[in-house]
């Protein structure tokens, strides 16, 4: 079991803050729980909610302002931190796109970060231990996030759909093997030869697969987001689904910038939509 | 006028961050607004939120989640910073309760705080500067705030009813003169003569005037605030208000701590209520 490290009550449910030792790290990981009201005894619905470059487990529960359509919905979120910490990898903290607080979402091959740096099957393992200890309905587990966590949303989701059965994402790196974050992260984690970039590729997964989510994925991006020209590339991303057949709603917002005033603004459409699509 | 320093989008609205030469304080203060969408050219009504210790203008625009029901409501928000910044005065970031991040919303008159520490003063001229730059309508104007800031938003009310014509609070600190921080914060900011403290005690201020509020003062409570116990009061203030006849909600949730995962979770009866009394 997980250490319970704080509780605060919000919206008639509560946020958990906890601490355990995760496997596939081999160090020990926070994460953050928002549980509904009346959770206890009942196989609810579950989104897991991976977040971007810097940010912690405590960043979407201060920021997001989901908890009220969570707890409206009956929806338990999941809110894993963004890579290890306390790994203590040389340089690991010289870089804001890179190391602490950027795990990227892979597992790492390269020396020296293949020892920690495991955030894929972390997040799968985090998910087998949501299952277990808050009794999660395994047929009804859904993931989203932000930028970086955008893009391991997707590719978990793409990869795993049968353990993701809804996938929507705000302002995801959408297509990493050509944008400067994603080639700086997959060069360092796993190597140069871009073979291995493919299976962390969102759009590249999207591309070689059969359709994976034909009741569609939710994409919300705003047009001022001052990364949007060099490092998200949704309309990559696009171009793949509507080639693929994959269904996609991609919503450009005219205004808004990459922060989670964004992501508070339309948060409430990705949670009813996930619960709907979950059912 | 004000100097923009960041603006982001949210709502259909947006939040801006402004700089400007605060008169009261004799040095550059920040403030935040929220502009609801269609505010250009509109005398819209304008709710002031009054934070707690250690926090800034950002705090509740990133943690409160009130933009999507100002944003319904079509009202604007405006959160001014907690003290002065860069006063220099010796001493004032020794503590997290006196000084920086610690104005208390009072008029200092001891040496050395009485030059730049005018919060109180300040607010007022905030509100002015609100009406002149922004259009908002001079006759709804409401003030809210939480813990240091309940306290601030009550006594500017309770002094200035004429200018503020709604009032509400989570966990104000609703009797400061007879409790650790206010002790140590009005003897410091105003001496040892505690008459002079009468003026910026809500308790006190309800007990010696006319009834300022009929349509009613809503405060909300977490019962498992750590805080309540030696600061806050409530149940002063309660007793305060049936004396006076001064009609209270004060409304004890059971669970809820001090956070702002209390705050958040019933902003919106705040908002909703503001409005309704600003007509």
């Amino acid at each position: 079991m997980p250490t319970l490290l704080s509780e605060h009550a919000c919206f008639g449910g509560v946020q958990r803050f906890y601490q355990h030792d995760a496997q596939a790290i081999g160090l020990p990981m926070r994460f953050s729980v928002f549980l509904p009201p009346g959770a206890e005894g009942k196989r609810l619905p579950v989104l897991f909610y991976l977040a971007g470059l810097t940010c912690t487990e405590e960043t979407f529960a201060i920021k997001g302002g989901a908890q009220r359509v969570a707890a409206e919905e009956g929806l338990i979120l999941v809110l894993p931190d963004t890579s290890p910490r306390g790994a203590d990898v040389p340089g690991e903290t010289d870089s804001w796109d890179f190391g602490v607080g950027a795990g990227f979402y892979v597992d790492a091959t390269e020396e020296p970060w293949s020892r920690h740096y495991r955030m894929y099957s972390y997040i799968l393992e985090l998910r087998e231990l949501v299952l277990r200890e808050f009794g999660a309905d395994p047929a009804r587990c859904g993931i989203f996030g932000h930028s970086m966590g955008g893009h391991g949303a997707l590719v978990l989701a793409l990869r795993n759909p049968q353990l993701f059965r809804s996938v929507s994402a705000f302002a995801p790196i959408a297509a990493p093997s050509r944008c400067p974050w994603g080639e700086k992260a997959f060069g360092g984690y796993l190597g140069a030869d871009k073979a291995t970039w493919r299976n962390y590729d969102a759009t590249e997964l999207v591309a070689s697969g059969p359709v994976r989510f034909p009741q569609g994925i939710l994409i919300d991006q705003g047009l001022a987001d001052k990364f949007l020209p060099d490092q998200l590339n949704p309309d990559v991303f696009e171009a793949a689904c509507e080639a693929a057949g994959q269904p996609l709603n991609l919503r450009r917002h005219a205004g808004y910038d990459h922060g989670y005033y964004f992501i508070s603004s339309f948060v409430e459409d990705h949670l009813r939509l996930h619960r709907r699509q979950l059912g």
